[in-house]
């Protein structure tokens, strides 16, 4: 990936993300626990803590960015981090609802290296399930803060949930239309991925009591690093190392629009040319000579656009902070981000 | 149905639910509006203000039952109905966001007498318009209220999705099952229904400043009223005339467990083991005598019942308000919800 951070500033990322795990599993855990059964269960299963039978193991719960996003930018705030424990819970919780969904959507069998919610219980279940995360991230929101800051907080959430949405059907449409620009590709991007890390790095911010400004600048912080975020998951999905990301690296053999691709079939050229008649053929007739595309995306200069872009994301991020040296958690974060491998 | 007003008290209640629908309206139509297309195009299909085009037309948009509970109730309460608009237009956001994902979990192709969102636009878009609604309804109650008031009706509103989560869950499960006790479906009937009529009482009560106690008597009034709402239906999906409900009286075609059939399965005698051998087929194995059906569940009790637990649940609603005499119109929608046609 982009090699911009010390091993030192690296282990620091590591420490910033378990801390934030740490920090915000009890409430994530009481939330879950709320849920009448089965659905108990089964965001449990999802969250990693047992298995389908509602046996405790300790399965990958996810990275836990979101939440650290929150509670870093509480602290860049001056506040503590706990005054932001319960809105970071909440972010993580609509994370999770629109994954479960959009597993759904996507058809995607696998979540975190495990069976997807709707592949064990079936698609009813699995809708069921992300609206009552829905419903339990607005409550966790709600229940944890003064009424006018929640207030605030659920009103920018749910504006969120709105541009997820809009971000969802973008890219479903782009997987099926088979064509995007650039510009198209990043809008979706943004509402789908960027729009949820600014607004965990607003509700920070708020449950710290900033101003409108202030506020505004979290938010295009978390929004500029979530473009990152998304582009460095696009180069991971072509050439990452499935035995570090957890995932096959199947993006091409699936035929997804993503941001390499999408540059690398808007450039001229001969690589350009061969590329779109691999993706224009039907996926049932021809199956997807991954590594020959590979080298084609790469040739036609889209992984080396995509790492200009991810990492142009990330100096705009940290050029919203105000003041960066009183927000060295977020600015970790914004280099781990630009040089994670999973 | 059950007859027990007469043609004026009908009257009443048909010019309550046409006030609720004139009221909330505009509310509703501002929350959709505010959606990024084509999310807004489909939520105004939806609630029939236009076509699959965008074209504008007049089709059904539903009874406003939940509105007009709420701003009865707030009525009740001593507040004028508008200090409940943006109430009412919430719990009817969360209504048809449940419609939405309903139908696609249940494979209904139509919903008031037009293809529903999936069968027009696919799955995936359906489900988004449901989370959007959802978060439409909440952004509604908080931007409509006092931060206080919006905190614990957000709070109420929230537990109310997740307990409807689990009834859909349970509804889907008697389905597949083929089997339920009456106790059961009761159960799960107030869950899927029952409640938001309970949560749109609780929010009127709330948002006209009423104490503890009175919300609890709001809630209780409006959801021994969903369950009776709920038998009626179930009433209707059997012997209900297709040409006055808009919808098919298909619920014994689909072989669907509601209370005339779990009674009369429950009964002793040949009717009941006749009508078991008869749900116990396979579907693809031989269509369902309908008729036959429909005659058997009525020689076992199912009917008389259902139309009975009805209007004991009326007469508990009724009995839940500390002065009937000063809530008109909620005894109004009472008496309409038993003698429903439609």
């Amino acid at each position: 990936m982009i090699e911009m951070t010390s091993a030192a500033d690296r282990r620091r990322a590591d420490e910033i993300l378990t801390s934030a795990r740490t920090l915000c599993e009890p409430a994530l855990r009481a939330a879950i626990g709320s849920l009448p059964e089965p659905l108990r269960t089964m965001g449990g299963y999802h969250f990693g803590w047992c298995d389908a039978d509602g046996a405790s193991t300790t399965a990958d719960s996810g990275k836990a960015l979101r939440p650290a996003l929150t509670l870093g930018a509480a602290v860049a705030c001056g506040a503590p981090a706990r005054a932001a424990i319960d809105a970071a819970a909440a972010t993580e919780l609509v994370h999770n609802f629109t994954l479960l969904h959009d597993d759904v959507m996507d058809g995607d069998r696998n979540r975190r290296g495990r069976p997807a919610v709707w592949a064990v219980w079936g698609v009813a279940d699995a809708i069921l399930l992300g609206d009552a995360m829905h419903a339990l991230a607005v409550r966790t929101l709600v229940g944890g803060l003064p009424a006018a800051v929640a207030a605030a907080a659920v009103a920018h959430l749910e504006q969120t949930v709105i541009e997820m949405c809009r971000g969802q059907h973008e890219d479903c449409r782009l997987g099926a239309s088979g064509r995007a620009d650039v510009d198209e590709y990043g809008r979706m991007a943004m509402a789908k991925t960027g729009s949820l890390m600014g607004c965990a790095c607003a509700l920070g911010a708020l449950c710290a009591g900033a101003d409108t400004a202030t506020v505004a600048r979290m938010t295009t912080f978390g929004r500029e690093l979530g473009m990152a975020f998304q582009f460095v998951d696009d180069v991971m999905g072509i050439w990452g190392d499935p035995n570090v990301t957890g995932k096959p690296a199947g993006d091409l053999a699936r035929r997804t629009m993503s941001l390499p691709v999408v540059a690398a079939l808007s450039s001229d050229g001969i690589a350009a040319s061969e590329l779109a008649a691999m993706y224009d053929a039907r996926p049932g007739e021809s199956p997807m000579d991954t590594e020959r595309a590979a080298a084609l995306v790469e040739s036609a200069g889209g992984r080396r656009r995509t790492l200009r872009a991810a990492q142009d994301r990330v100096e705009a991020a940290i050029a919203a902070l105000a003041d960066p040296s009183s927000a060295a958690d977020l600015v970790a974060l914004a280099h781990l981000v630009s040089c994670r491998d999973r």
